[in-house]
């Protein structure tokens, strides 16, 4: 079984597309015959071990938080086990294999005298971290580097690991943290990969079960639990896109070693195959290789981070898809397996082909029946223009409430945009680098996202539990030709409020970019105060809002709900509608905005009430209206034109969209939008949103007959509008 | 003269080096043969002009300031008229000589009847555009590419062109615009530009010579008056570098056209190579590629630019300078004349050698003893750590009040910025693309600046021509060794105040970062306010300032000078010293300040009274001290640590150094600095500033002596101080 499992731990799923490269140690100077990108991992690990072989042995007793230096040694001292297992496999150099005993002994002599962090706050505190979740990544990484020289320690050394460090470490992150493992949660999928690698080399099938089924065996918890509760049918994981990155290595990790030790389980073919889905959906949550950032995320995060090195591996080694090779190249990095070898080796054989980013619905919720992600593409590429439509469910502890909201992205980068976490990852300055004040009072709350805000309270009273409870519907959905679109409902989100929101992206003859659609409406028996914010990214152009500045004093919005951190820099209202352009890169966006009669326009910016400059600043515009029952806010984002700072040109500064009209009709809406050229396009959208129903309307004295939710409808100028 | 026209308008000064390329029609189907670069360039000017061909000839009535269509349109049709010309000489299709003919015969009907352009406003008007200076950029343009083809017109065509349109613009730039040509300014330098080509090229002696001499042909004005007067001995252009930038084509063109025509001239050779140093230099003027941003100045320009392009090749051609062709690889672009080709060719046959970036101490003035900028750098690669300090005179109108100012740049970008100019280029919305308001009542300001302001008024109460005739005295430099400095002093920027500036880049054994320190000094007979802002990028992590944030309402700092458009996020005193620590990308950086007693600490952020939205969101911290006669702020700037988004680490986020002191001794003040190894590092900063004066004095029982204007004492840490 040791084998077995050095395998599966390294090799991961390759072993399952091809069981020849089970991995033996290498003839040392084999080195030479890697494709480069293995030749340079592999150089890479020898740099970064032999630098801390010549800072020797150093396992401090745990004192810092997130960013400090025991915190940051622990990190250091498990890559070194890690990459030390490696090397020493690939290389048969005993300095590795001595080395990574000589910091395991170390730790089997610290870790049994350890009480709770002193630095724990208001995580499970872990031993040797302030959260036990980096305990568990700990051990995750140091199972997978002791795998690799085991069997060539003497039986002392042997023991004195196996019962000073494993052992402890795993009993510490199963029996006795049963808060962690027994929950449905990233946390849990670490504790679990911690605890079931370290069951199967130490050959102990109490552990192994536990982390397969929970604490008490029963199947309630566990990681297969985790594999049906945590992904949507679509590999959609519940917490978002930047938690599903993180979760990631231990999920594909402990997949393959269950592989490898258990066959007879088909861990890869488990519901439908969903640990590969969930690999492939990471990617499609990626805009530019970034990951999308909503929810608790923090917007830095890309495809060029350790998890997604091993999910990329394993997910080419398991299918020969050779998509994963261009994101390979982009990556520019593998990992020391053998999948890591076969992705080098095929990359430099030209396999590779283009990973094709198509417009996709993405399942939220076990039953796929708790919302979705509408990802809204017009072409295939990384960085091409995206239209996002976040009508998940809540998402747990790090979802933010943001039922409808929208982003929009394109090869300027992200347009319309979302805060993300309020979080300086590892930076000890701030809080440990834990989630700052302002995650919960700003961050999380609705009016820092781009959805509708009613009376100044967010979704759900900002209450997780009640989120968590309540699904969003996702009523119709269409992902091809020139008008794709994505139409969701929220009932609960307000007591008495119903949220409707209708997002297009419309792709039109002639011109060079989409545009977005918004038809978000409210729908309620009293009066309320409706605020629908855009938070943008640029420097604004030209604005028709009518606004009022206030040019020498900065009012704060708010007294709470996110409210307090917004200055407001003025405020107008205008009864044609208004017109925002700012500036971003290279183009020009224009957002239209057809808010309800008597709705006024702010112009704010992030960074009120921020004692300790958390905050960034960014701005948002906000339609409000008051004292409304039912309201319908029509929006439509173009963007347009091109600024080319090298050339000195500029074309196309203003909007093509002159006219931009909302009729209600019986039964269905008509969007009417008037280009500058003349043309104009009709956009049916109707209220019965069944796939096959059919809609006629008539406007201007004619009609509109349509199928199905959306209808469009391109006219033609005439000659007078010519 | 026309085939010596021809060649020397496209090949430049390549000529001077290798005369048997002078440029002869190619063979049809030759483009094979062309290196990646001209061949990548040939197929661009191919794709360009074909696009305007295909549209049609599009010669409007001006009517649009910068960035409208009338604007945009000219600009194209001038490029299509050079582009076509050389595409016309490389592949002798006669539709491209057809259609640059058709072209300026369009012009040649409209030109005539064109009076002062509608759009006119505080600059010179032109006839095609808003400026003048646009409507020369045209004429240098539009000579080179109709020189292609004037030799296979028809009689009539010629005389139509040269008496519709050339020979008419040229007057018009001459006899008829004398505040334009005879200035001693960029503008002028173009005007002389388009008139002395077209001079050589219709043969018109008269036009040549008041291009080269002024309208009165007595040479107190014309180009070589601008080479003598323009330019510093180191090749330094008095308006800084963006405008460095912007003027070098016309002075390389005209250069290489007299050098064509008027061998005996030796123009080249002009005072000492004035020419060719002006193109080093500005490339010396860059941090990773960007002009650096000071006075007016678009901080989006980069070497990117075709003025670039052709600098770079002329002075390829002229030099055989094998670091040229680096700076050529990272603009990935050149031009179509035979030094182009050269570039290419040599490129491809891998002659590249770096670009050595190293330490330079710019003069300022025509006879250099204006001032200068010194360019401090510890590596010769283009985005290395850079200090400059800016001790440079005025710069005329585009000059910014902003003496004895720094700026600091490493790999992380603009460190310690500078705003540039308030100007939105070509963007039609923003005031037709000209200058804003604010470039006035802000950018231009000193307290916009890192720079020492006196009673909240600007550096000679921001009167240009006050500035203009006060020098800035640069008293020492050193660019070697790891304590470089700059020292310098301005005497008149107010009353009775003089001001005094040494700036170090100081690197450390063991510091991965060099550090910069800054002894600001004031003496004055009376008592005044003296702020000292530092304009940083970046986000705060941490601070010991003492602050009383601004939380729920934010002041306005001033009336005016610039003061007006900075709220006050705070406010604090520390007596013990302040320290600001921020981190942009990967790094952080600690601000840490001795001011004198009693200052205070404002955090301020630009944007307050800006109706339009026309002003960036950017932060400072400044020093404040009120009723201060003699003062002195040591500032120390510490690059430290490393924040990796990808692989979750972060070291060093707190500063290594511990301590700062100022010891103010007889004849010379004493910088002792701690860091928490317990190393200290004393600098002896003279007051006399000579190279051989001697110095000694003591401090805590020790004695340190040194010669020159800067000593350096190293201390290694004693036991208890480990």
């Amino acid at each position: 079984m040791k084998r077995a499992l050095a395998a599966a731990l390294l090799a991961g799923a390759a072993l399952l597309a091809q069981p020849a490269l089970a991995q033996q140690p290498a003839e040392p100077g084999a080195a030479a015959a890697y494709a480069p990108l293995f030749a340079a991992e592999l150089e890479r690990a020898r740099g970064e071990v032999e630098e801390a072989i010549a800072a020797g042995i150093n396992v401090p007793v745990p004192r810092d938080p997130g960013g400090g230096f025991t915190h940051e040694q622990h990190k250091r001292n498990y890559r070194t086990i890690y990459l030390g297992g490696q090397l020493y496999r690939l290389t048969g150099e005993v300095r590795y294999r001595d080395h990574v005993r000589d910091l395991l002994l170390a730790y089997a002599r610290l870790y049994p005298g350890l009480g709770p962090h002193p630095a724990a706050s208001n995580q499970v505190p872990g031993r040797l971290f302030w959260q036990s979740l980096n305990d568990s990544v700990f051990l995750v990484n140091a199972v997978q580097g002791y795998a690799e020289i085991r069997a060539d320690l003497s039986a002392a050394e042997r023991q004195a690991i196996d019962d000073g460090a494993i052992r402890p470490m795993a009993r510490f992150l199963s029996d006795e943290s049963p808060q962690v493992l027994n929950r449905i949660h990233n946390h849990a999928t670490w504790a679990c990969a911690g605890v079931g690698l370290a069951g199967y080399l130490l050959e102990d099938r109490d552990l192994v079960d536990k982390a397969l089924f929970g604490l008490d065996k029963s199947g309630e918890a566990g990681f297969l639990r985790q594999l049906d509760l945590l992904f949507s049918p679509d590999g959609y994981y519940a917490e978002g896109p930047y938690y599903q990155r993180y979760a990631l290595l231990p999920f594909v990790v402990l997949a393959a070693a269950i592989e490898a030790n258990e066959p007879d389980r088909q861990i890869f073919r488990y519901r439908d195959g969903i640990v590969l889905k969930a690999v492939h959906g990471a990617i499609e949550l990626t805009h530019d290789g970034y990951f999308l950032p909503f929810n608790d995320a923090m917007s830095d995060k890309s495809l060029k981070t350790e998890e997604l090195y091993h999910a990329v591996a394993i997910a080419y080694g398991a299918t020969g898809d050779p998509s994963y090779l261009s994101i390979a190249r982009w990556q520019d990095r593998t990992v020391l397996t053998s999948a890591g070898e076969l992705v080098a080796r095929d990359l430099a054989a030209g396999k590779e082909r283009p990973f094709r980013f198509v417009s996709r619905l993405m399942s939220d919720g076990p039953d796929g029946q708790a919302g979705a992600v509408a990802l809204l593409r017009s072409d295939t590429t990384a960085d091409g223009p995206l239209l996002v439509v976040k009508n998940t469910a809540q998402g747990m502890g790090h979802g933010h409430f943001d039922r409808l909201g929208w982003l929009y992205f394109d090869d300027t980068g992200p347009v319309v945009t979302d805060y993300g976490a309020a979080r300086f990852l590892n930076v000890e300055a701030k809080r440990g680098g834990r989630y700052l004040p302002e995650n919960d009072s700003w961050a999380q709350q609705s009016v820092a996202h781009n959805v509708l805000v009613v009376d100044e309270t967010s979704h759900f009273d900002a209450e997780v539990d009640l989120g968590d409870a309540t699904p969003t519907l996702q009523l119709a959905w269409s992902g091809d030709g020139p008008t794709r679109y994505s139409i969701g409902e929220v009932v609960g989100a307000y007591p008495d409020v119903t949220l409707h929101r209708t997002m297009l992206l419309v792709t039109v003859e002639g011109l060079a970019n989409p545009m977005v659609i918004d038809l978000m409406q409210a729908r309620s028996a009293s009066a309320h105060r409706y605020d629908l914010p855009v938070h943008f990214r640029g420097h604004v152009i030209d604005s028709e809002l009518g606004l009022q500045r206030n040019l020498a004093a900065r009012p704060v919005l708010g007294a709470a709900n996110g409210y307090q951190h917004l200055w407001v820099d003025g405020e107008g209202s205008r009864a044609e509608g208004g017109r925002l352009t700012w500036m971003q890169g290279s183009r020009f966006y224009t957002l239209h905005m057809r808010p309800p009669e008597g709705a006024r326009y702010l112009m704010v910016e992030s960074g009120a009430n921020d004692p300790e400059f958390n905050l960034r600043r960014e701005q948002a515009v906000i339609q409000r209206v008051d004292g409304a029952r039912d309201a319908a806010f029509l929006s439509l984002l173009e963007p347009h034109g091109r600024y080319d700072a090298s050339a000195e040109t500029t074309v196309a500064s203003t909007p093509r969209v002159r006219d931009l009209r909302l009729h209600r009709l019986t039964g269905a809406d008509l969007v009417a939008i008037e280009l500058i050229d003349g043309r104009r396009i009709v956009l049916g959208l109707a209220a019965d949103t069944s796939a096959t129903a059919r809609h006629s309307v008539r406007m201007d004295g004619r009609t509109y007959a349509w199928t199905g939710p959306v209808g469009r409808f391109d006219h033609a100028a005439t000659k007078e509008q010519k």
